[in-house]
């Protein structure tokens, strides 16, 4: 399918879209570490960052290496491992963490600063003229080693956004290579997103990078949001994990990226490896991947109910906008129920090779409907009730 | 906090936002019954009925009394509870299911029809006149018994819009109650979502419910851009438990409508609930709760870097938009890891009952961290060392 005839595409109306150009910032080792349950020894964040370069990630983002000594080592490590992917690491703004970041080897820098009122005021404590004069120290100094840079605010949804579009101005202007907006506490809805995101566009003429947490469920859909107001690049993390609840999923987004980009997302990222990425983080902390997860959760292309299954059976598109088949997985027709249908039972015979006509069919559908409406039926009940029916036909 | 003065509330230019004025269609016995693993009884369908009208939702949706013959009694049954909550099922739009439906004892009838393309060609095989006639049929039907009446078209966001607005202007002509629209395939994003209920809301003169499915991650974000837009009311299911991974989830779109309309939210619902709600659901189906589960994920109100856990000490607000005693949860500051800092670790020594300076604490914090940066760290652990310090102080 190309990308002019895609009706999820994002409109040719909308110029400043980067739905069809966006790249990734994957955090799972610095806003992962974050997550309650975890703690990677240097191997397996030798074994996540290779995992995570394998899968095409454009950028790996590491811990401070001011968090612990271990957290700088492993920083350095990672740096000479030779992936593909850009590493960064995640400082304080200030010259203290920029002057240990820049000997660390990492190709760029991710600086933060609280601009929230809240931050402010319980947090570090100092004022806009203080934030931008650290700023411009500390961006110039990551510039003059080389390295790439981004300046971000943290809270960015519950700052002043005159605050907010001033400092991304000053450090537009000095050349910062990247600007980001992050909403720290999760309270961003996407119409809001895309408005801040539109509006700061217009200001700054470098890329702009967002990063959303996901208490209020919306991290997926403001990063899409983002995307369509101009924003380039988009933190995730492995099953979404970090702070409290977590942030945009790597997982999750790719389904929301590949209806809307289907040929660039399948060109740039190893979407096979996605199920085995996961499960690698998994197993790390110690979570189940959640029942629902998109794309790999265990029912994430399971199809019950009698008239959906009918209509997967002529074209898997009537009910599916992800293919299964794109990420190694496998649609699943659920006919063990008491809402299924006649189609689906037919397809059910026809894998066990037995022949029945379609009145047939319907006739052992009542039958498997009668007794899975009194109790929960296996696909080993199935099974037999077919199987007997035909033989007693004999 | 008053409406007025809450930044994240609605816009009073937005007019059409139905953001501070939402109902809740809750559709697990109805979606949530179509979920791969649900097989409800008759006992836990009232178990859960009586729940859900317990938490204050609006609708219950039950299954179709034509789906199966526990269906249809389960559907009486439930109609007979007395119930504050009304009580709706959901048919096909076909004389032959709208008589059964309205025998029932139900307080309304939801009837869709496949609109798109792929489902007129793949499913039932109509064409939009004939799905014209047979919903004007049906809908006169039930509005002759006294019952109330949704028209909703299936795969809303893959339909001709033409064909769309066309049916809905006639339905609405005729006293429809709701007309709906459904992201059977969960496909849409939020601006998307936001324009089409716009327009519709111009076409319409009757309320609009939402239908959102979570393939793709916007389903919370999806169903508040069409609040925002001017739909009123959103179906939802405990988990989101649903076809594949299923709709927008009730707790965390709790999560998302909290934020915007506190006063409202928290008079309509038995927020304090949602645990038992969602603990009930995943027992009668065999899941877990997911992790990062909005509200009640096990780290949903968790802190643990330690510049988070310093501001969070300070005051709640700085990294928290949901407050965890609304849900009648706790807070959580995790002290046990490399990333901790000393405002934690004092305000560990404080629950301990101990007595260190400011300069003790941050010493015995680099003594944690050097432990926390080899190895994992239990709470126990962290106590034993700070007692140890202590007691050497002695």
């Amino acid at each position: 399918m190309s990308v002019a005839s895609n009706p999820y595409a994002p409109s040719p109306l909308d110029l400043v879209s980067n739905v069809n150009n966006f790249q990734l910032i994957e955090s799972t080792l610095r806003e992962g570490e974050q997550f309650a349950n975890a703690f990677f020894s240097t191997e397996k964040k030798i074994e996540i960052a290779k995992a995570l370069d394998d899968f095409g990630v454009d950028y790996i983002e590491l811990t401070s290496p001011v968090a612990s000594e271990q957290s700088r080592t492993d920083c350095e490590t990672i740096c000479k491992l030779g992936l593909k992917a850009k590493i960064l690491t995640h400082i304080r703004c200030h010259m203290d963490d920029a002057k240990v970041a820049v000997e660390t080897g990492v190709d760029g820098v991710d600086v933060v600063i609280g601009t929230s009122q809240f931050l402010r005021q319980f947090s570090h404590g100092k004022d806009m003229n203080y934030i931008s004069k650290s700023a411009v120290e500390v961006i110039e100094f990551v510039k003059s080693k080389g390295l790439e840079i981004r300046f971000s605010s943290e809270d960015s949804f519950r700052s002043d956004i005159v605050d907010l579009l001033n400092i991304y101005k000053t450090v537009s202007a000095i050349g910062v290579n990247r600007v980001g907006i992050a909403d720290t506490v999760g309270c961003a809805n996407p119409r809001q997103v895309y408005d801040l995101v539109r509006t700061l566009r217009s200001v700054v003429s470098c890329d702009i990078e967002c990063h959303f947490h996901d208490d209020t469920g919306c991290a997926i859909g403001n990063a899409y949001s983002a995307l369509e107001g101009g924003a380039r690049l988009i933190d995730t993390s492995v099953l979404g994990i970090g702070e409290r609840n977590g942030i945009t999923p790597l997982g999750g987004f790719m389904a929301r990226m590949i209806v809307a980009a289907p040929e660039y997302v399948k060109s740039k990222y190893k979407l096979h490896k996605l199920r085995d990425l996961e499960n690698l983080i998994a197993e790390a902390v110690e979570v189940n991947v959640p029942f629902n997860n998109p794309i790999t959760g265990f029912c994430a292309f399971t199809h019950k109910a009698g008239i959906h299954a009918k209509a997967i059976l002529a074209n898997p598109s009537t009910y599916e906008i992800l293919n299964p088949h794109d990420f190694g997985m496998k649609r699943y027709i659920h006919f063990a129920n008491r809402l299924t249908g006649w189609n689906a039972i037919k397809s059910r015979v026809e894998q066990l090779n037995l022949q029945l006509t379609d009145d047939q069919i319907k006739e052992v559908t009542t039958k498997i409907k009668k007794i899975g409406d009194v109790r929960q039926l296996g696909i080993d009940d199935v099974d037999g009730i077919i199987k007997e029916f035909h033989s007693d036909l004999q």
